[in-house]
């Protein structure tokens, strides 16, 4: 099979993540330098393989990216081959499959075999894609770290990363002021970021989407530090954290909500109530788009180019339908299909949960 | 008279902002090894002087905080003396003058000198009990860089620092996402933080308090920019941009807010305008209280100690009713009423703005 | 068991380690708030021990120092209680046994169990004193990343952060000058700061003690990188790199080194001879120290943390003799004479080393 | 004279400096975008004109370079038109004057202007090139800060940032360990960088160039800090710090040190001492070529886009032979030959040095 790879195509779909020039970096060279096989880059996940827009990747294209947030390929967490808009009706959008025209592309732009990096839909689509006949390789990418068929992917150590620096920051405030300073991390469905870097940051509080809260409980908890003289405290929040009674805010970012900014995530309606409640001063903090930004950590540097290397292998051996994953600190491979069976949720009873609460950590259960 | 003194007071008022451990640790290691005098620390504020809440400051209170955030004494951004809850009546708070009373306890507390920190609200108090015959030298801090009476303070830098960190994270976000990114900084009369983060990160546009915009200039720009193929965009917004009619909305913090979190600062709304107007993907990241957050950078602490020793210097040399200040790069004092004369704004035809449109920055003017 | 425990000691051992104040901050608080017992803190190593200088730790002790670099309870990297000096003869060092003075010392702090964190060395002590009937648990720390008991060890993450970050500022000098860069990291028998540092941040070579290099094949590649154009080259060097013949140069901290700064590492060594042979202007730095030290970063807090909980939990369950250990990706314990068993090194045909490879790093071999 | 211009070249010499990617981005937008005329980019400084290496700048080369260090043109600490190597008799180097083939190559590369960024070196050589009719705008570029045209230039901020974050590292580690820990950092005149990073780094000894020290005043402040229980101290050492005795020790860089590495630097020898003397364990860090990379902060980023937008004027309004200063706080012009009239050093009774001294730094008077 091998052998008649001559052009290896890479697209990044879905949100931004540190770490994934990495990603790009490793396959090109890898491809380039120890397999002497053409790399085309695809611009804008799968958009670019409906539109056709690509650029062949040389060594200078990569060299130098390394430690740069974002991709240079571009990425949007829209385009989907199997459901594109083709034309409207009645003011509605007419929605198509065109996954056809984009196999068709991907052939014209020679490309024998695709690396796609991205979270469970671009996963998702490039699984889809492989059982239509195109060998697909497909590299993990999620920032919010739930992908159950890997311990952890590059990025989401960064995102900890920003979250704490920015709970060490408003620890001070929160001292000086004596007020309850409130932090609204992403986390929708799993509350990775929330549990790190509330542990990282020594917050005492943290509401995770896994754990119902109570308003008593929290009020509790800062009343019983109040009685031990600390007249501030910390809670880091999830942005689906569950509200008592069940109900989900998520703050942005969803295709169709009616209006840009919906005003008013988990965080306000909580530091809201906890003000109202327990009578101290809140303030909150959304931390948004910084966490997908910026420089990434080492780990993820090093994670992206592991995880590159081993998709350029994978490509090369003629293992398709396959991603690669970090399964006990080993870099491996586990079918692309796996990689969206379950979502990697927080258990209650963890160890990082317990040791949480070992250290004084509330979870408002 | 400075034979007389014996015994110094500090506090700090107003808004937490990186570098008031520096000063906190000057005065009290120029009092204590220079002058061999004592220092006692006042609890939040003026609130500490109306309570009569105190501590003698030792060297191992001042040890090891100058890169700390924060005051290690509190602080507040309410309790004058010459306006203060005294009572209830028909459920409405009565407010009162006190400001005897405080007098009366800084002598108990023995304190024959102080100096308060603070900002405009913080001096003008300074200022009054001054004029009632006490001792006071004040130390300018404002986060917003809006005091005319000194070429910058500490904090400043510091929060500029935040806010360009802030705008490089989002950079490659935009980028690989074709957005336009906005980041709200603070500056309700005065836009300092975001012209000089502005300029910093590279933003394509930046609005501030004091040119007015228009939606139309700021999409010519996003446009302008298209067509050069760049695809994304970066804005600055000062919270007290005034929107097209000259409307200004904060987002908190403002005493009589009856609603904790008024939602929709003015990012926000920007951000619905620009996307409904130029039809391109806007996101709106509202820094908040991370700019007052974290350890001071260099420039503040020293900018912060050098204060701490002139204030020490000047009260010890009697010359009383006198601030610090920095001019023309010169550690100085000034009286303490010039304070707060007036607000230092940013001229529309000064350097910086020049300099800013000249390397490309569109202020929507 | 449990049940006679009353108090818990604690004792940092070995080099200056972030995440110290983590563990001893997590061990406190697990120990206080779940077990209701009492908390020792003994100084500076062994050295408190053997001196009895201790202090009760409560609960304003440890807070606030999760951030902090270094340990509040001091630590040293020579004080061993089985041959410590006695006194002196003929200008002679005498050194004798002393572990049961330090027993003795033990029993009239009260300490029923004793946690000792520390590298290969402490952990050696705390397992003889285990041996001698002290009820012993173990927290390992290792900068290095060698111990081979634990995937791997707080403090590691912290270092590799800094080394990364130096060369991410090497590298715009190194381009601007067109020059040889050299970094010397830590790693005296293992390089694993060098392996990991140097691929996150894009070094060109590596050098390892595990892998034996020529100068030839350096030059080879640094003078392939010019004919593509990359007149700049960055090489990472683990101080215990060995030189062509076999011989190791550490630059310092060697207890028996007559002469405080051993003048000269083995990065200036190679560099002199790069410059040499090569012909291109090369420069050194030694990182040295500062890889020690700074905040820690999420990971090593949290792992900190993780390991503290977990020590507490072996100690109040009555399991002696065992360390915490991190085992894919799992908390979990072994005994304490396996840590020193044998030491982690990096293995030349590793996945790790490899993917180094795939992107163009070179070994020197 | 401005509308004959239409070719703008730009170089930048001497060492590499945080903030000249800033330059060179204000320099070109300003002449592109505000003049509309085209941009030569010079490579490698003086260098480059002497062997007619240059490249048209345009929108691209210098979108996203804000906030890079280095320098992308490249730079040399070397190549002077007025003293060049042109061959070589009996083994020694020939020099001679090759400024009218330098002037040659400006012309063939239609340069009808010269923006030089550089230190004394490059821009005394830039006004040699005005004097003999180059019409020739200077920037000045100081890592150290020694230029007396000018308050402050940029570099030394970024350069003040690393340098107190080492320190802030090395802290942990001296107190942990009850150590003297030095750091060395540049300045070989003036001590600019060991003055403002130690006092933002609370060191308890500073150590420059222009202020003389006893080895015995230095034990004095290290036993005074031991007998108030404080067992560790932080020195900061400018490379050019005179040992008692008045002799320099330069580490490295200089043009005809036979030896790459003169192994030792002052930091080292003055260390040695102080364990000897002292009796108190102590390690040397030398910050070295870190100090000259990184990200540039936010003040440097700012300097550098004024500075280059005023160059560009200049050059445009035909005031050659100036050069860009910051003038108490305002953005000026100065003659080219003003810059290297005099060297800024550090007054001994400077209010910086005083209010150092206040808090308790000695340096070693």
């Amino acid at each position: 099979m091998s052998q008649k790879i001559k052009r290896l195509g890479i697209l990044t779909g879905g949100g931004d993540c540190p770490g994934l020039n990495a990603v790009i970096r490793a396959v090109a060279k890898t491809a380039l330098y120890r397999y002497e096989i053409e790399v085309v880059g695809i611009m804008d996940g799968y958009g670019g393989v409906i539109e056709s827009r690509s650029m062949i990747l040389e060594d200078h294209h990569v060299s130098g990216i390394l430690h740069r947030g974002g991709t240079i390929l571009g990425t949007t967490n829209r385009d989907n081959p199997f459901r594109y808009p083709v034309g409207e009706k009645d003011g509605q959008t007419v929605w198509g499959d065109v996954s056809d025209k984009a196999i068709a592309n991907l052939e014209k732009m020679g490309v024998d075999v695709l690396v796609a990096v991205g979270g469970d839909g671009s996963l998702f689509i490039g699984n889809e894609l492989y059982k239509k006949g195109v060998p697909v390789v497909g590299i993990p990418k999620t920032i919010d770290n739930d992908l159950s068929a890997t311990d952890v992917t590059f990025g989401f150590d960064t995102a900890l990363n920003t979250a704490t620096d920015a709970i060490d920051k408003l620890h001070t405030t929160a001292e000086s002021h004596h007020r309850v300073m409130i932090l609204e991390v992403m986390g929708r469905d799993a509350g990775w970021i929330a549990l790190h870097s509330g542990t990282a940051g020594g917050a005492d509080v943290i509401l995770i989407p896994e754990i119902d809260f109570s308003y008593e409980a929290i009020c509790q908890k800062i009343s019983a530090r109040q009685q031990k003289g600390k007249k501030f405290s910390i809670m880091v929040v999830a942005e689906g954290a569950k509200l008592p009674g069940g109900e989900q805010i998520y703050q942005e970012e969803r295709k169709d909500n009616p209006h840009l900014s919906k005003l008013g995530g988990v965080g306000n309606v909580i530091g809201d109530e906890i003000q109202r409640r327990c009578g101290v001063e809140t303030r909150v903090t959304v931390l948004g788009h910084l966490q997908r930004g910026g420089t990434p950590t080492p780990f993820d540097r090093i994670l992206g180019t592991r995880f590159g290397v081993k998709a350029a292998e994978l490509a090369m051996n003629g293992e398709f339908g396959q991603m690669t994953c970090l399964c006990s600190g080993e870099i491996q491979s586990v079918p692309l299909s796996d990689a969206v069976k379950e979502q990697k949720l927080i258990q209650a009873d963890s160890e990082l949960v317990r040791a949480a609460k070992s250290v004084g950590v509330s979870f408002g259960d």
